[in-house]
């Protein structure tokens, strides 16, 4: 049970709240996303903005826009991967 | 939350953008697709035009059309893939 | 958005407008289906007539008619698979 | 779109008039089930009588009864399997 | 279409008509349980009675009772599995 | 069928009946979990306590409560396990 | 049965239980989740705080707050994962 004075995030509320701010998304086959979220639906599909895109330890570059399937997704970390 | 004077846009909304532009689509097994999309369905199955096939660094020709199916996906880059 | 004068493509138009035409199917596992479009329902299920099969470069030889399962799909190429 | 004269065939329609027929199942894993089609459900699930079971090119028997899941099926060729 | 006096057998009805009865159920993994079903679902999840299980050439003994879940299931040979 | 007195045993029934009992779930991934099973859902999720692990030949310990998700599940033995 | 005086705890029961608490979450691939659970859904889709990641035995730092997608959940140890 939550704590007095605190509420459980369900995960949609915490993708509503990370919209417009940085996330990283590992999705299966070692495949990093790391940009701006834009948009998500109930499957998790994702719409993220300046998307650098990596696989494994490789660099594979920026896209504009990229819309991940949510099949595939690992976890979605929406301080935008900064660890501590 | 989105800023003021933004709105998130749903996954949906990204692919309707696209219509009758570029998109570049990877499919589990290295495969890249890319083309003019043509049409799309709520399972993210694709009708791409002119739709270049890779697999890996290989290049297999050019569809007139494809239908792609949207279980396979794992992102749809609606730039065309034009990578900054 | 379209231009004017177009309309999308949904997939299921795409495999309505390919009836009794060829199409070149590939399935998981480096098969091909090439032959006449006889049938399909919303699960993508297929029925191909005088469909040739191959396994990666391998003839299987030819099915007078065949019904390949939706899930194994990874495209559709209505054109027969001529490509350019 | 068909030609005058004839109509598409769906899936669950080819099942049907294999009814009582010889058909040829390939499963994933490279299973084959050879026998008459005596039932099927709408999930593809298939029951065949007299049913050769072969894994890759090993026999491995008759069933004089299966019940095969359609989750796992690639394709079903009602002719039986004989290939021109 | 089934023979004038024959009616097709649905795979749930096989089921039903194996009750008490011995199956053998093939499941990825090279697994194999046989013994006596004493109740299905739906979901072709199977309660077996006596249930020896093998793994590929393997015997690792016979569960009293176990329930084997039926995603996993390839087939269901409800004639306990003797072949001719 | 059933034998006169005998009644089919449906999965969710077994479950029903293994509450507060000893229960060996098999889990893709050579995992299995041995304990005493609190509860169970529709999905076959299950709550076990003092839950053993192993993973092949190894003890992993002793979990006090584990979910353990059933879409993994390829087994559950509510006899404990002992076999005969 | 459950004995007289104990109730069953679904899974959803446990995870509602959990909310504040430590719990360790494995997925598919070797990946382990700890961390304080601040929500989850129906899908079992979880939201864990301070989460600290593990891959195989290497620890990849740890998240503010991370989105785990249900799908890959081998399982959820409430207590946080010690084991006796």
């Amino acid at each position: 049970m939550p704590k007095a004075g605190t509420s459980p995030i369900r995960p949609m509320d915490l993708l509503r709240q990370s919209l417009e701010k940085n996330v990283m998304v590992e999705v299966r086959g070692k495949r990093v996303y790391s940009g701006i979220l834009e948009g998500y639906d109930v499957y998790m599909n994702l719409v993220i903005r300046n998307a650098g895109e990596t696989i494994g330890d490789e660099s594979k570059g920026i896209h504009s826009r990229v819309l991940v399937r949510g099949d595939n997704i690992i976890f979605v970390s929406p301080s935008g991967g900064e660890m501590n």
